[in-house]
């Protein structure tokens, strides 16, 4: 099935394996942490760095481009008259690395080991990128041009709800002007199942800061007589699910759909093992909705999660304080047709109406990212299918994602183009955690299939 | 009423304050602080420091003693043959200093503004301890020797639980052998109402552990399906209590007494405005049991109370993430009649009940510190609120203290001594939380009390 002029591409993209891991691991080596503000300057190292790299690839546009907060890096090559145009989304920031004591390499000093490159950004999202500048720069060494017009856009605050995204689209709405986009920042089904994702859930957060005491009170003298901020933080957060998993905030589930019963089959014939995951991910048992599939709680259900809590004394040994304040970061998954700002009111009100009495109760809500459907019947997918046959020796199958990726979003909500999200890493990629990896032989196949895809989307856009 | 030797000691200890506060200063500088084993060389450092003050007190042993903990620093002098011999306690560990963003000044670098000494230990313990050995160089100064014998016993794991100071009195048992004990480690009722605390409660706690995932996971891929760890944890603690405040825990009020009718309507005589409280203490409003007087759940009632708490994403931003663990330090305080192990095992064995399915956890439980009431009957006391009238010029009340003194559990309970608790500090001294202070007018009114007091003990106990 190989067309002759992809046996030179693949040639080229075989024999640059190595230089692929030394620049992956250089490009890992910027800790470009956009939740952090010590690391702003890092960000746009890390977008100076991809620029720097779509040059190397060919790219005849390369520049780091603002946005009011962390810059894109953005590159084009707009040589195919009269040809369709793609523009290819990924991100170059990545989430903190803590805690780093659990990391077996420094998250930021790459290191190959049993075909694995462990890194925080290896495959969320700085791999995955690679993969089309990989791809692009085999095109236009080894034929001096790409079968159609390409963009690229490599953001730098996907990982904090990317914040100033839409507003960047909206300004460069011409110079972004493409036909479809192409994302890869989603993880296969699994190691053997190639995959393209065609629904992804929405995000939401909070931050609750429960305020008692003005300082830290000694828990001899006024305990008894003051409402402590943990233990109300504590029962604001059990306060908002049931014995069965599911959230009792009032509305939250208001503009939830039901699967459809052919969804559902579809879902079910995925395989999964619940006490084999149980046992991969280290826990006793599954947990969640206990009435729905496993794959639906992940991928059609919505979600409320505490992702970080503190307060009072976190040292070794004890100190006997009644702490001043106690905070809670929690955050939201949507589904299709949930509206974000109705979430966050639902949720933000319920937390005030549960706080008990003796202390006060912050909620600041963020994050403003619906869920996304991207349509299966669309040329560009089927061209996608296509490729990832060719680059995995295998037709990939359609699955959702529990995910998020804001500019998904945004790219379906403000600029209505059509999206192949075509992503290569496993389940298992740790990405958000200690000792995220990507597996070399996805990385390799995946910078083959995007080799692919170009043709595949020329010929089927055309 | 001031005897004529006591004019000279008086003027003394006025004299030298300047002394004093340098001396507590310099105790201060080092961070005595016996939680964290980092600072395990500064704790011995603080009883050398101790021991050398005795010294200059002219007490004519001092040394430091081993525990197989931190170390105690013990001084003596019996010249006074056939006299009674009183032990005085006192503590040199600290508390942690976080969080140390709250400090006006740095906590081991004392400072004094407006008539206060700010400074981690200065009220708690170190410028108690040094109140007696103020008071204990003036009279050996003034008139070469005391009207007693005296030993004092300053030790390093108050902070901790003093968890090796019962095996060093019953190893130590005949070099501390003594009439009574005094102890410098309370506060007054109000800085008008000089006390002394004839009640303390006791204190036991616990580090509850719970264990999700082996790894912190994508809230996205995973949400759903996994139990949260932090939502685990909050249900757990929020199973403690009724809406009341009061806990729930099967057999935690067994051994509790009721207070008499004459106890409550004593404690029922003492000013105290809940609406003021509040306010000082920066709460909308008082909190606890609500049926009972604020007074009786200081003092007189057990406490459940989270101290400290974490898990998952603790820095700026958001991470999306389901963490692999929670942790909470959790502390009781005990009154009277309550059974250190019995309570232990009661909150150990619920946490686990009420655990939720999906995760592990872990309880440990720690400290075994019972509950004081001293007699009131001791000619000890007498002489203590004779010595406190002379050094405040007002007659002291009785109080309870909602707060523990390991050491004075152990006295009671292991070598059955009576005990005399006069401690000047004043309530809003932020002990165990920033910008602990002691006001100057306390500590020196304090030096002159305990000038008086073994002149007053010797007289009661010959």
């Amino acid at each position: 099935m190989v067309a002759p002029h992809a046996d030179a591409l693949i040639g080229h993209v075989r024999a640059n394996r190595d230089r692929y891991l030394d620049e992956l691991k250089a490009w890992i080596a910027v800790p470009s942490i956009s939740a952090q503000p010590d690391h702003a300057a890092d960000v746009r190292r890390s977008a100076e760095y991809a620029a720097e790299r779509m040059r190397l690839a060919g790219l005849t546009e390369a520049v780091v481009l603002e946005t009011g907060g962390h810059p894109v890096a953005y590159g084009a090559w707009l040589g195919a008259k009269g040809k369709p145009t793609i523009l290819i989304y990924g991100h170059h920031d990545v989430q903190p690395a803590d805690p780093l004591d659990l990391w077996t390499s420094p998250p930021f000093a790459a290191e190959v080991r049993n075909g694995k490159i462990y890194g925080r950004g290896s495959v969320d999202d700085k791999g995955q990128c690679l993969m089309h500048l990989a791809a692009i720069e085999a095109h236009l060494r080894v034929n001096g041009k790409l079968p159609l017009n390409v963009k690229v856009v490599i953001e730098g605050e996907e990982e904090i709800g990317s914040e100033h995204f839409e507003a960047f689209l909206a300004r460069e709405k011409k110079r972004l002007a493409c036909d479809v986009v192409v994302v890869s920042d989603t993880a296969v089904f699994a190691e053997d199942v190639p995959s393209l994702t065609t629904s992804l859930r929405g995000l939401v957060h909070w931050e609750i800061t429960v305020r008692g005491p003005a300082n830290d009170l000694h828990s001899g003298y006024y305990g008894g007589i003051v409402k402590n901020p943990l233990e109300a933080l504590a029962q604001i957060l059990a306060a908002l699910k049931d014995a069965h998993g599911r959230i009792v905030v009032p509305g939250f589930y208001d503009d939830v759909s039901e699967l459809s019963p052919h969804e559902r089959a579809e879902v079910a014939t995925l395989p999964l093992d619940p006490a084999k995951l149980a046992n991969e991910l280290g826990v006793p048992e599954l947990a969640g909705e206990s009435a729905r599939l496993p794959l639906e709680r992940m991928w059609f259900r919505p979600t409320l999660e505490v992702n970080g809590m503190y307060g009072g004394y976190q040292g070794a040994g004890q100190k006997t304080i009644i702490p001043s304040f106690a905070v809670a970061k929690v955050s939201a998954r949507l589904v299709p047709h949930q509206d974000p700002a109705r979430v966050k009111h639902a949720v933000t009100t319920f937390v005030q109406r549960v706080a008990p009495k003796g202390v006060r109760v912050e909620v600041e809500a963020h994050g403003d990212v619906r869920a996304v459907e991207t349509s299966r019947d669309h040329p560009a997918v089927a061209a996608a299918a296509r490729a990832m046959e060719l680059g995995f020796g295998k037709a990939p199958v359609f699955i959702g994602t529990g995910g998020t990726i804001g500019p998904v979003s945004s790219f379906d909500r403000i600029l209505h183009l059509p999206q192949v999200l075509i992503g290569v890493g496993l389940p298992d990629d740790a990405i958000h955690a200690p000792n995220e990896k990507f597996d070399l032989g996805q990385f390799f196949s995946g910078i083959e299939t995007m080799t692919y895809l170009y043709d595949e989307l020329a010929r089927a856009l055309k």
